[in-house]
């Protein structure tokens, strides 16, 4: 159970089999850090040439195919006092004739600068707008991160898929531990593209990007296979489909539920379905990214009082 | 300000241009009483033959096409002790390779009957499960609401569109202002369709269907035109999509709440764009009907700070 | 076996259960006309304002919901000189960042006049661009036509469904016989909304937007229920689906042709998905109206071999 | 101008930027084979355990990213007497409610042998089904081919790209021109995944899967960038979308004909759109994969009488 410091100097583009920065052990924790999607580090300065440059990848002892590797965000914050957003609603979430109205076309600045408060936990909007001087209350998150895909595919960090990637979900803060099926041996945990906070489906393109300090503990969790990524939070168990349209991401973060709850719950398929029915909850990731982001949940409280295998 | 008692006799299973039931006046409250999606009354006897049967029209005096009719729902509350439910996720919410395991499709039983507690506002799984005797809050809402489409449409109850219908969203509860474009003299309001409560997505094609007891309150927003079902909230104001794909819906509701930002707030395209990116939230409201519902939210706290028209 | 004349004096807008203009008996031949799209007839003058207003419906006796109405479409010939059409392709048709270089959102003129030769049965563009004076060979086809709905529906023209409507397909020309399932007694066929030729997709939103003089011949297949559209031209049997996206339209189109070919051709499903697997062609009939259409194909030389039913 | 003989012996299963196998001129022929998607030889004999493993790649010298890779098939022909096929309709093709009736799902057999009669160019079908000894004309393809992608990706031959990939479109036959993209130096052109014949959409997930001899010239366009494939046949030009829903495949083949026509041949976009308006055609690619395939098509006669730059 080793804490390591790892202090980043190379990057990756794509999420692929890469040789590991670093190789950890079941239960070790890493405090790293991570450059912002615009491979800008924690004194603003250009560190790559590569969006959502990720750090790693962490090579995870005992991890095989087959396993999940459970990742625990034990801590995301901000490095520095400065953020960046986009400023236009992107035009693949409007309708199709309302895109020339969107600021991107119409040459208004796009691109905004925000003050990071660290101490008081808050972002205020420095690009003059009838909004003011906006402040918002700070939400960490991870917007790309993820294992190797299978089979020697290198994905970019643009996108997502069952390896996790440029998923863009608020849900992925601090004390949420995210879990990613296994591909390769070892896992190769890749992490970046901190977001300061994010409206849902991070419809202008960005969340608040920005610099971040990470600290995360893994664990396998051997033999328990997963198709798509799961996660775990204080109140609530999802599972994340990541594809286009929107229905498909949805079809695949359902089934991905329904299938968990009959492999670790002790529920059949009338039950967990009936269940779901009527307790299933829905968020939007992304709808910005090559691939569109559904995140399928369920109350714990509804399952707790269930056995578990 | 009149408060009208209404109880139904003649039910539609299309939103059209139909002779009013009655005819009410700007700021009128009506309290009636609706069938459940199968038919059934408060004494759960068979009233009508038709699917999500809607009660009225209503002849809202002085609404003209180009108003937006702003209905709150005061109070939707069970009338009877017992609902219904499907139990089987249905086809289209799971991936297309996943169907033939639903219970739909393995000829398990697909209805469950539930025990309505009013006075404890709870309602129990009566069917069979390894849920044991699940008990949930209740939440009740209007499946399928809205008034008359345009141009001599008739559309089905089975649907919905800019006219509202069968959206199935949870968020349409009590406390709750729904507003719709009016597209002919009087706007003719129906109502119907009540689940005691319903999961996002409405993924079983059904909530807890019951007969519910009704009170709403109109009243009229002159010249205010709108392209798609709006509504209030004690914490939010939201629009709302209706088609398909998801990505559609969504489309739909985030270029409403841009104009809506843009015409009643304060906000020029910029200030709109930039502040949903970072502050919008979406619901699910359903994706079993033949069109799917997205609910683009933004907390009022956002806005309130604003001047508005 | 008559043959009437019917000249259309009142026309809809929506495809619904109306008063028949006219009763036919099963194997009847109709000539008649239709208005252009914009609601103008064979002298240019506008007769109605609704878009492709329907002439119709038309009772054919015997006709039963579970049936099958066979429209022969004898004759579709332009009864004027000149057709008009949009000039841009719609923002629905291409990339959300392309949207603002189409020539509707440029300020570009959006409406061509197009010179009819029916003689030579060619159509000439008026309007100056560099395409010079293209002359291009006419295709006459209906674009919107059906039956009335189930269930007291009233659809709008602009849109289409299993009762067919605005489906803007190519293929539905001269000498192709259209299926429609019945849903209300004397089916109620209705007809308009002629082009003089068509691209697939009508991805300018129209056609050549024209008058037409139709000739058609109506029986009635009794028992033989379909879910969708079909078609048999000289060389093919189709089916067709409408919905969105497009992927639906498809599954609704692939399924309804699997079914067609278990129910009247000898083959069981193997054979059905065997033969199609590497034989099925598909068209896109329109992808601008509120539902697409797709077009699954078989020729008929792969079935006319088999038994049939 | 060299022709070269190349034997291959490695394969890869995703199209990356790997050590090429030859390097080639600009002008230069290749006469070379591809393995069956299975990973077998003209003999069947397995030489790899990969889905559509690729020969090559093939360095182009000359070829820089901005520049457009032109690959003219000149010959693609089956190297052995026998194919295979899957015989069920895929789940994502098909309503989900009818998936549980398709073969795949009903425990039929799933793979059907075909006998490849090469004089003749017919495939026969040897598996008992009602469709007796159907006997298809061969028509050569290759499925997956394409080149390297950008920015270190290395992607799948299950799905496809700007790149190309498996696309598995029919028009990509003997005698037509394929253009990609170049992404890397030298291009790194791949090509496999033969097909003896397929139907459109490739909805069994197969065609008639067989190893193939290929001849193929390629060229080098400099500076003609594109953002997808595009392709040449005696009578047309095409652009290859490739993306989910289909309406996106769609968009994207659209709106790279538009910029074809308006960067190419002399037109502006007034022209260009109302030209594809009246007279574009689409294909289905197919619609199995993890991107579908469509195929935006223009007759050669409408552009050749136009000046071209």
């Amino acid at each position: 159970m080793a804490t390591h410091d790892f202090e980043p100097t190379t990057f990756h583009g794509t999420l692929g089999s890469y040789d590991p920065v670093l190789q950890i052990a079941d239960g070790d924790t890493v405090r790293t850090s991570t450059l912002d999607a615009g491979g800008r580090d924690a004194r603003g300065e250009q560190q790559v040439e590569l969006a959502n440059a990720q750090t790693g990848p962490f090579f995870v002892t005992g991890a095989e195919p087959g396993d999940i590797l459970a990742v625990h965000l034990d801590r995301i914050w901000p490095n520095r006092d400065s953020a960046g957003s986009s400023t236009s609603v992107a035009a693949n979430a409007v309708d199709p004739a309302y895109v020339p109205e969107l600021p991107a076309f119409r040459a208004d600045r796009v691109v905004a600068e925000w003050a990071i408060d660290r101490e008081a936990g808050t972002a205020t909007l420095l690009l003059p707008t009838r909004l003011g001087r906006l402040t918002l209350e700070l939400a960490p998150m991870l917007g790309c991160f993820g294992v190797a895909p299978a089979q020697g595919e290198a994905i970019s960090t643009a996108t997502s898929g069952p390896h996790g990637g440029n998923m863009d979900y608020p849900g992925f803060g601090p004390q949420v531990t995210a879990l990613f099926p296994v591909f390769v041996p070892g896992a190769l945990f890749f992490l970046g593209d901190g977001h300061a906070l994010q409206g849902d489906g991070e419809i202008v393109g960005t969340g608040l990007e920005i610099s971040m300090d990470v600290q995360f503990t893994v664990s396998v969790r051997k033999g328990k296979g997963s198709s798509w990524p799961r996660g775990e939070s204080e109140d609530y168990i999802f599972t994340v489909g990541n594809a286009r349209p929107l229905d498909q991401a949805l079809q695949h973060a359902t089934t991905e539920m329904l299938r968990w709850l009959q492999e670790d719950y002790e529920l059949d398929a009338l039950s967990a379905s009936t269940l779901l029915g009527q307790c299933v909850e829905y968020d939007v990731g992304n709808v910005f990214d090559p691939a569109y982001t559904m995140v399928c949940k369920l109350a714990k409280r509804f399952v707790t009082q269930l056995g578990t295998k």
